[in-house]
């Protein structure tokens, strides 16, 4: 961490979630003791797995929505089934609605974090499901891996997914970290960060995000 | 892992799971580095994030099903449709079946491994779950947290939960590692330590497994 200057925003991809207890010290190791500015945080343990991180001040929680690799399909991927009660015109009936797995996480624990303290994992490969997430949280922000390595297009997820002030963190690791295995190594990785960081810009522009 | 006698099973309790290249990354510290025999490891990313921790020779995933603590209401006890052609008798219909998330998790992954290779983490505050759970997956072992601090009943898990050779690890952590703050907390500890040990060989015993 001493080689990464303070003004940056830090961001552990850790991916813990545990019962409170533990989450509660994940949250303090992280936080505190390594000074990160956000941490990244499995759903699947549930509310109590996820409030301890979003309890510090001035930190972030990002949590897995829709993640870029293909284990997506096995269960962020499935569809949930919930029932209400019917009430509409003095009929009593039942209604069902089918959400993908992670449209319930989304939208369960948006409730228990603000835009200012949450946001989401949505993985660049899915860009596709970018305007039906806009609609369920239009103000959280979106960290976006898969850029690069994985497949995952700059442009297309530009085009698809920006919200309000852009909204969109874009993560590219391997394309940047592994862009040279020689001596040059520092030098190549600038350079292909400074390639993403223009394009970026330019489809920043081209939004009106940036002028 | 000085301290731990070479002889005794070591489980890393650190819910990891990423992509394929990190998940392998974790797996070579825990299993190889660390040396630990098992690590638990959470589903939600699906299938490339666990296989892995699989792909170890003689070593053990335990993968997250219904875990122990409140949030379990969030996601896991959330209910997945699935839906099926059905071509009975001619008829071409569609037949829906409703599952726990949980349920989808150990059927779907109890197929990237076998009973020798993977286990999953049940809650022993989910007692009434288990004789379900003893259906899916009836040759898996169980690691079975939650007794002493969050209230689980080893009595009652054992009652409910017992399958062949037992096929329960039954772990109890803040219960006896805080049974004391005092100097004598070693001593403590192991005597609460061997009073679950001697309780679980009397269930042991009922139920013939032990004689």
């Amino acid at each position: 961490m001493t080689y990464i200057p303070s003004s940056h925003f830090k961001i552990a991809d850790a991916k813990r979630g545990d019962i409170g207890n533990t989450s509660s010290q994940y949250a303090k190791a992280f936080f505190d003791r390594l000074n990160f500015d956000a941490l990244t945080v499995a759903p699947y343990m549930g509310e109590d797995s996820v409030k301890p991180f979003l309890d510090y001040k001035a930190k972030w929680t990002i949590l897995l929505g829709l993640t870029s690799n293909p284990g997506a399909e096995n269960f962020e991927l499935q569809k949930i089934t919930k029932q209400f009660e019917n009430l509409d015109e003095g009929m009593h009936t039942r209604k069902m609605e089918e959400k993908y797995l992670y449209e319930t996480v989304l939208e369960t624990a948006s409730k228990w974090g603000t835009p200012d303290n949450l946001m989401f994992v949505i993985g660049a490969t899915q860009a596709d499901e970018f305007v039906n997430i806009g609609k369920i949280c239009p103000d959280h922000f979106y960290l976006v891996p898969g850029v690069g390595a994985q497949g995952g297009s700059l442009k297309e997820i530009s085009e698809k997914a920006m919200i309000r002030d852009c909204g969109l963190l874009v993560n590219a690791s391997r394309a940047i970290i592994y862009a040279s295995a020689e001596k040059d190594f520092a030098d190549v990785a600038a350079k292909v960060a400074k390639a993403y960081a223009d394009e970026m810009k330019e489809y920043l522009i081209t939004a009106s995000v940036l002028t």
